[in-house]
């Protein structure tokens, strides 16, 4: 079974044509991907204004709470209302939540869209330990890049925004996509919880950069393969390496580096 | 003159060497870009934590700060103090300061990068007006965007890495880069006010999306044209139009697609 989520590039409300000028100074139209704000409370509290294309509202808040510590993996998740017209979602648990002082502290991360890390950014992964009998076939691995990229998605129709998709051995499963990277792999994470999904074999291809906070969110997803199309920064190296994540960027076609957790890669994949 | 201020990629401490495996599972090394957090102050109040390549710390806070309202384009700065060993720079004004309340409000915008932006996103940008004598001839354009893919710079060496570049007719002057664009054209904010530059004249280019918090920053830092060679979201075009900004998406070789303020292009250019 293979993308049992994916993107809805036709779906009413995800794009809009827009018309201008092109190059010539003649009337042009072009398909345009939404951007909207989405509140999220947890309970009684507001926690963030994120952007969004507002596409799986309720995977992206449990997400995100979940992302950020705020929610907790056994928390009760008494409700989850979204209020389309007010912009507004409400995650409710049984459990009483006040995290007024965890939102005094927060870190901006360089991820494309929101990217907020509230405080605490290492605390919670330091204790993870990820699998060790995982691997990753090269042969899955080109198998999903092909896969994934001619995959219809809102990418190929309007650009100007990131996918995430969570895989298993060579099996695209869930494709999110959200105008920041961020929002894709929450959504992921809302998805995983509310369906109760492992972790267990799984891998997370993005296309987006390898950064420090998609790292620390794949490994605290338990998750042990990041892939992704595009680069990597030091820090996102260096978090991998600490953590034991199999960290491969650049992955282009047949070719691609990896950073960190190469112990896991078979390479079974003849290679022009 | 061109390019006062360009991308320095072997600068000491931007990149970095890192060794990994390719798709041959073969050794392989990869120049990789530096991404580290500092933290800013504003006199004794802890204001954000950035994730940033760190070239132009100073101009980071001062731009992040003025971009946020938090520093106000009058206000008289008494000290900008960075320590690279803690991570932090203190930016001091001889106003007293204090936006507790403003810190708890806050919306994360589909940028790359950070993209924090506290509160009142709209409010600051309703009484501006950009100047309608402002031109964009297409021969500048495409001189730009020629000049500025060709220069040495951090994206060329190591990828991962986001630029904004100040430009004045087919002059670039200005070129800042970092992991998040957000960053980048905050630099070129705070090298504005540093530098007493007005914003007459003066073009924005960005490598990034254009997305709603792009559009605030450039039509709140004055400047009336903002391209990129990236594409649109449909609510940064919204902004731009209805602020009259002049937006400009998709600019690759001789091509563009202009979505709003298409009254300041100057059609000069012969295109094929």
């Amino acid at each position: 079974m293979e993308f049992s989520v994916k993107p809805e590039p036709g779906h009413a409300g995800l794009t809009r044509e827009m018309f201008g000028l092109d190059q010539d100074g003649k009337d042009t139209q072009i398909c345009v991907v939404e951007e909207r704000p989405l509140t999220i409370y947890l309970n009684g509290q507001e926690i963030v204004t994120v952007m969004t294309i507002r596409d799986y509202p309720e995977y992206l808040a449990l997400g995100y709470l979940l992302n950020q510590h705020m929610l907790l993996p056994n928390d009760h998740v008494t409700g989850v209302d979204y209020d389309e017209d007010i912009e507004t979602i409400v995650v409710r648990t049984e459990r009483k939540t006040n995290y007024e002082k965890k939102l005094r502290k927060k870190t901006l991360t360089s991820g494309c869209a929101q990217g907020t890390v509230f405080g605490d950014l290492m605390e919670h992964i330091d204790g993870v330990e990820l699998p060790t009998e995982a691997v990753l076939k090269t042969s899955w691995l080109f198998a999903l890049s092909r896969k994934i990229n001619t995959q219809p998605s809102l990418y190929l129709t309007a650009g100007a925004i990131h996918g995430c998709v969570l895989c298993e051995a060579d099996r695209p499963l869930i494709y999110m996509e959200d105008v920041g990277r961020h929002n894709a792999i929450d959504k992921i994470a809302g998805y995983m919880l509310q369906n109760s999904l492992t972790s267990k074999g799984k891998i997370i291809y993005t296309t987006g950069r390898l950064t420090s906070e998609m790292v620390l969110k794949t490994v605290q997803m338990r998750i042990p393969v990041l892939i992704s199309r595009s680069g990597f920064t030091a820090w996102g190296v260096e978090l991998a390496q600490r953590t034991g994540l199999t960290l491969i960027g650049r992955a282009k076609g047949k070719r691609f580096i990896a950073l960190a957790g190469q112990e896991r890669i078979r390479f079974d994949s003849e290679t022009p």
